[in-house]
């Protein structure tokens, strides 16, 4: 019981160093007002933290797990890499939009100056080539397209809408990355992995996926349509 | 006579400021480590800025007025849209790689909670825009490409290298565009704008440019060939 109030506190304050941290920038925020958000004494703050940069990190980290988890959650069997890469794309700017820790614990990670334990700018750009190298062997890329053409404009794009969207949320939205898809996929892969990605799009689009028209509690949306615009 | 070394003295302490603010970030800079490195006691620096915003202000005047003369000196008549919107990204991403001033500039606009009197953020994105509205009145994008698909992946992008290069400056080097652009290009355009876009290149790349083969002194460089690798 008691244990369980400790989770529960710990994740209050967690949140809560997010929402502020997005609010003043790490520098500027205050333990205080953390601790008071929460709902908590500071003192409670201390019994989790030892300090302002240990908040940080129990941020960045819950903030990875959930990134982690939203990535793995969008790739199933059978999907070749190229599905993979945009499915994921989605995943992660959609838990960026709409989760403040999610948000803030990678904003953390790209600018901290207090040295974070994780680096989640660096785990995307790997991502991003590892995919990228998948789809070549599966001979996935049009002649005369590289990976790294191809991963250097990937990464670039989506780093530079989470980066637009700290001004302007709307960047995030599921129709940005539909149109940048639109615009590069007919220009990455080939035509046959094109077909293949239209007629996996438009079964997706046409309600079920992995079998079922509504997600399971906890996981994450189908990822929208890349061809179909809403 | 007097005169002259004010103007000297402001400059090295906007050049000061710019490598701090670069340093440290605008909230944890000091004016007291500003004045020093130039070489100025801080009732120097108080005779010429009230305050540490005016300060960051001045070094967003100074990135803004050399951003703009650099997008404007590679724009020249006879060159379509696409052209200047290719030499344009080439000419502000080597200004932001190689000068302190228009990089550190550039980024307090971009994130400064001291609310930046400029934002060229948005005169960036705003630039874009009309280049491309400029392409489509030229009919030189391609079927099926609007300018709003277009404008999201170049100003993503090219956000997205600035972003990333403040942890990895290669990503703003020649190459990162030079590759985006050969990626990009063949699906922007029409075949007929392309092969416009090729052949003003290779001329740009045999040499010559404006009618000279060495740039004036205090102009930009020619843009580098978007289609040669180096």
């Amino acid at each position: 019981m008691k244990q369980e109030r400790a989770v529960r506190t710990r994740q209050a304050l967690i949140h809560a160093a997010a929402e502020a941290f997005e609010r003043n920038g790490y520098v500027q925020a205050r333990l205080a007002d953390i601790s008071s958000s929460a709902g908590v004494s500071p003192g409670a703050l201390h019994f989790h933290f030892a300090n302002k940069a240990a908040v940080a990190e129990a941020v960045e980290t819950a903030a990875a797990v959930s990134l982690r988890r939203a990535a793995q959650d969008v790739q199933h069997p059978g999907m070749n890499a190229l599905q993979r890469l945009t499915g994921v794309t989605y995943a992660l700017a959609e838990l960026i939009r709409t989760d403040v820790v999610a948000r803030a614990g990678f904003r953390l990670s790209c600018d901290a100056p207090h040295r974070p334990a994780l680096d989640l700018v660096r785990e995307w750009e790997d991502c991003v080539r590892r995919l990228l190298a998948e789809a070549d062997r599966e001979r996935l890329l049009a002649d005369g397209v590289t990976q790294q053409d191809a991963a250097d404009v990937v990464i670039g794009a989506t780093t530079g809408f989470e980066a637009l969207a700290r001004r302007q949320p709307e960047w995030l939205q599921p129709g940005t990355l539909r149109r940048f898809w639109r615009l590069l996929l007919p220009r990455l892969t080939t035509a046959e992995a094109l077909a293949v990605l239209l007629r996996a799009d438009s079964a997706v689009g046409a309600g079920g996926h992995e079998g079922g028209d509504r997600p399971a509690p906890g996981t994450a949306a189908p990822p929208p349509s890349v061809f179909v615009t809403r």
